[in-house]
């Protein structure tokens, strides 16, 4: 494919939100300005390019949003663009608005969107902004370090009530069928037991390791278990209860606290790298690529490849965990 | 009653913890060491009184703790100690350590603990020390104002979430019986809406009060629901999203989060005049009273007017929120 | 003075800024609006009032400041106001905009403004924000609780550094001459020594208190200068650093930071309060007042008293220092 | 070299603290336990060990310890260990405890500490704790990332403070003759101009950009300056409060206060995962190496490298900086 020069730049965030993707949209607003580059601001996802919602951005529109959580460029789901219907609709507005190059920032579902987009030879890069960092083509997604710091906030705060009141509390994290989340709040949590979909455990393991944390002297008790779990908090709940294991058992299901919130500095600073680099790659000729960090540097991925694989925690943190969990 | 010196004091903590109560242990401490009184820290509340749990505190030992959430002397429940077999007990352990005198923080079942001790002609003194802020004979309870900030903290980062896909969050608080955390949570976070045991509300209302703040123009929206309200959040999604008023709803439950964590500066000063005040008034020779903020002055209350009453939120909160969330 | 019924009230925010003002603008302006009452908000304290620099303000355009600090009407010092050119020159702008009364947010210099205005028969009523709390008429002013939690995380920080290295810090807290600021952060970040202009100290007793800390093996400490204190950090510092005392001295300079950051519930409610009571009290025919918080209650105090006063710190809390710091 | 068996490893801290020794402490001591080794741990750094100050550390011993900032082992500099004279000593004491191994975690000079005690043949295992960042063979230090989520949040509450008043802040960061944390929280703020030892920067430059800024509609201005650059802050206000640049321009400087605070859960992490390979390294007879963070795993880099080379920022860094700046 040759590289066709861009004029007009169109970005958009999609799927659910998660904390920096605003000083993603930033950074590249103001590196596509840098070089020259228009930028329409596109609301609410696939679902407002089909109805044509965008704006020009400039320079002074992204000023201040770099430390807000959420996106200024709101985010929808949207079951049409799943068409081709749809999808012929977004080039239509795309070309009526004589956009030449598209920014995609979101979560798997949004990848799929972009690399459906480009296959029309519409270029399109992709950003990647998941809280459940399950996005294959980078180490870390948009979102996922500062979801963790506040779950692990609330964790620590939870280990306050578990210690004065000698219980063990069973936290679900967010997290779909990828136990990411969970292993890492595990281990800065310093949790005596993570349950997740790549390492499933029954009710009896849960029960002796907490007994045995108990025999060992703990004054309280964290079980980190991954929404996508086969075993629910729920039951574990009341099974523990049933039985006498010396803590007394609660739940806590965090929701949807860790999506929002100021991004931390390292979201802020992966956003704007991921940013940057997205526009660089467009201006470059490069599509249908989702940009990532992979070993300290951001380097694109094909969208093919992206959407057709999946990132799994690496099994050394789970090491880590049983090791420093004592 | 003739005011005996009291030579050995007795500290413990009761029921629900509640961030702060760290500080006011450290207060109390240092008070009666400055005026020559010793110090016997019982653990687990009126269970480890029962067993004779306790320990000297010097000075130093509770250096570190201010900053602290929970409580390191620990709490729990005791049903035995409703009956007079328990109250027995504990007087009998009392007297062995020859302890004459004693301080018991924590919320409504402690103060009713504290008052039965009393009633056997033993000085006790009792420092409020609950989430709910149910407590009468105090405006502000220990841990109030860490609960409100977590909390506000929570709905905070749902905002971002909630303005990014206009939803509408459901948002469950801590409360009992009392919607005063509702009230102060809805104001400070700005709900569209506040339901509590002492303002119910029907559905209906519910839908309207979203249907308008959509259609004038809001891009999301919060009801903050009191745990003691008659509208569970559950029903309200359901029914809501079955409507359809414009926003999609979810519904978040914040659990026992905002128990823990470092206690704000407010709670820290709390805790602290509570603290002095409690040791100050025991070593006057008060007793079977509770020491509470009235007016911005620390005053002691009957227990007996303390348990046989209720603290209700101001209706001036109800008012401010309907002129200020529009 | 008869109350002439209010059409269009103005609003400004003058002087220092503090964490809080929004709240309080957003409460004022949709009080007047469910009130009927248009606003119009004026940018940049009196120097904007007297440039005419304002806009009419709707119930929207408050929306989401709630949790923001600083002031998003901006403020400035503005010398010409002093004069009674600039005072005339402001009632022009005020007629000319055909504004009948005016909200003043601000500290000690503006509620100066705000009675020179209201000396000329102009409805105007004050509102106090100042992080000093050095304001005669209310026990609180927006500010101080955010700046407040500001200062004991850093003073938290900083004893983490402390214990870790066996050093003294020394911790210059703002508050001009107010020493109010200090003593509540001594207290709340267990202080070692707290030094007030209203308690002044000598580096003889500094160097007693921290040898005999030292001494009694606490393994850091913590000595709060208040701004306006005759004895300075740095010359406390290299004068202890001289001596032999155990521990090793640093200085810390807290600055600007505390003045700004997302209000805390505390102040968000107070701030809410405060704004709600402003607009009922003018629009009730009450002048040259400034709303304060007293005994837990929103009232009036004439402007005039508020600046011929000066509010100190309760001995209360000196008292207390003494005997916990131990 | 022959691997020797290790039965008795000892660890300590070093150099100044930073956020996060503990979390790594607590990963050693239990790898260690869980690899049958005992484990003695040495108060305040090479001081305490000469003086034989240490006792054993236990897997209870490090509990409750993952989210404290400082170390609980203390640190200390120690100019005595810098002769052979203090290293003997220091081998005596090793030798006396029965220690055949030693885990040393700190900063440059704890690292050449480290790899002085290597070359007795005794087997010593660095890993790098230093809020500066400047230790080369890892790309993050612990303590690196609290100290710029610190930072960070410290000059988001000043920009409040900036735009309303619409100044400019100079901030002077730590970081000693490196820039990284400068360039950095420059990014992750959005800083207008980072003044680095790398980058130097004119007084005349500065007032440029300043001046842009303004035309350019911006109502306040970041400028962070880092501690080992030529420009000093005090002389770049001074100099600019006395031309007309359209901001009055402020300094803050932020002292001690990052290195202290809860660790992140990236300092968590990270010092967890070099804790553990420290003491993998160590029982598989490597010695007289740092473990370090490189392309996202931890590997082992020669003492004599570490100590020998110097870490800079990558200039993408600056180069991203200028481009989103505007």
């Amino acid at each position: 494919m040759t590289a066709t020069k861009i004029k007009r730049m169109g970005i958009l965030s999609s799927g659910g939100d998660a904390s920096g993707i605003n000083p993603c949209i930033r950074a590249a607003v103001r590196t596509a300005i840098t070089k020259n580059v228009e930028v329409m601001g596109i609301y609410e996802g696939f679902d407002g390019l089909i109805r044509g919602e965008m704006e020009e951005l400039r320079a002074r529109d992204v000023g201040g949003i770099l430390q807000r959580g959420g996106t200024f460029l709101r985010t929808a789901r949207c079951p049409e663009f799943k068409t081709k219907k749809g999808q012929r609709e977004a080039l239509r507005e795309l070309n009526e608005s004589e956009i030449d190059g598209l920014i995609v920032i979101g979560g798997d579902g949004s990848m799929h969107g972009a690399h459906a987009l480009a296959g029309y030879d519409f270029p399109v890069v992709g950003a990647p902004a998941s809280i459940d960092n399950d996005i294959y083509g980078t180490e870390m997604s948009i979102g996922v370090d500062t979801a963790l710091n506040t779950i692990m906030e609330a964790v620590d705060k939870l280990r306050d009530t578990a210690s004065s009141h000698q219980r063990a509390f069973l936290v679900e994290t967010m997290g779909r069928g990828c136990g990411y989340l969970a292993v890492q709040v595990g281990i800065v949590c310093g949790a005596e037991m993570i349950i997740v979909p790549e390492e499933e455990a029954t009710i009896d393991e849960v029960a002796e390791v907490l007994e045995n944390a108990y025999a060992r002297g703990k004054n309280s008790a964290i079980v980190v278990v991954a929404e996508g779990a086969k075993l629910k908090c729920s039951e574990i709940a009341a099974e523990l209860n049933a039985r006498d294991i010396g803590f007394e058992t609660r739940v806590t299901i965090l929701g949807h606290v860790p999506r929002g919130g100021s991004p931390t500095a390292f979201d802020r600073m992966l956003a704007s790298r991921l940013g940057v680099r997205a526009v660089e790659l467009l201006l470059d000729g490069k599509t249908d690529v989702m940009v990532g960090l992979q070993d300290g540097a951001i380097v694109g991925t094909p969208l093919e490849e992206v959407i057709s694989r999946k990132q799994s925690p690496n099994p050394r943190y789970f090491e880590i965990a049983r090791m420093i969990s004592r």
